[in-house]
């Protein structure tokens, strides 16, 4: 059943690989989260973004409650063949749980204190209550 | 004896997270690898990429067999805390082992191939040769 350009990817013992989404015109790197196999079938089947949630246990639609879906434009995979990466069109400019747009906001500074560096573009609070 | 900007990251039960290199200048992901505590914070301090080989066991300084070393720009932490992005300067033009700019060559076509679009910038012989 299963097609041969997803059993090429080499899945980990828990049958999952990372995945990052980049910007497709900004190239900013957005978020990393894990596929399993159907994830990834059903990413290029869609046209977006489904990962697998680790911490739920069931595919995550990205963009399911906050409507910032990932429109797929491009699928790659490395040369180890276990990590996707996905060139993206970010719905709402936000891919952060936090209302950031990336989830990479924090930075190293000289005095090694993980500084915030980019701002909330909108209140998590927002954009996650309307199915509360 | 820990500094605290490593604590705060959320290491996997092997005691790695993912690090993705991004170049500095074209936002282009030249590739994944993982890194353990000590290979973060040797990163930070001596300013070039240093991961974890998982299949060698061991710190492997980027670059420290085919000199295509990647000096460091900034860190990054995601908002889970498990994913650390590095924006370097990659010396060669070259980061991947197979002699490509980007470990990330292979691009899914239409017909659910993956597709090599990138030409190979130098010979792997010729790169690692050198200590043989």
């Amino acid at each position: 059943m299963s097609a041969q350009w997803l059993d090429q990817i080499k899945w980990d013992d828990q049958g999952l690989v990372p995945a990052i989404a980049q910007d497709y015109r900004t190239g900013r790197i957005l978020m990393v989260a894990w596929m399993n196999k159907e994830a990834l079938r059903l990413t290029a089947e869609e046209g977006r973004a489904i990962y697998w949630s680790r911490s739920r246990q069931r595919l995550w639609r990205k963009g399911e409650e906050s409507g910032h879906v990932q429109k797929l434009h491009e699928l790659r995979l490395d040369c180890d063949s276990d990590v996707i990466l996905l060139s993206v069109e970010q719905l709402g400019d936000i891919a952060c749980h936090t209302g950031r747009e990336s989830c990479f906001y924090r930075v190293l500074r000289d005095d090694k204190q993980w500084e915030v560096v980019d701002k909330v573009r909108r209140d998590p609070n927002d954009i996650y209550a309307k199915k509360a």
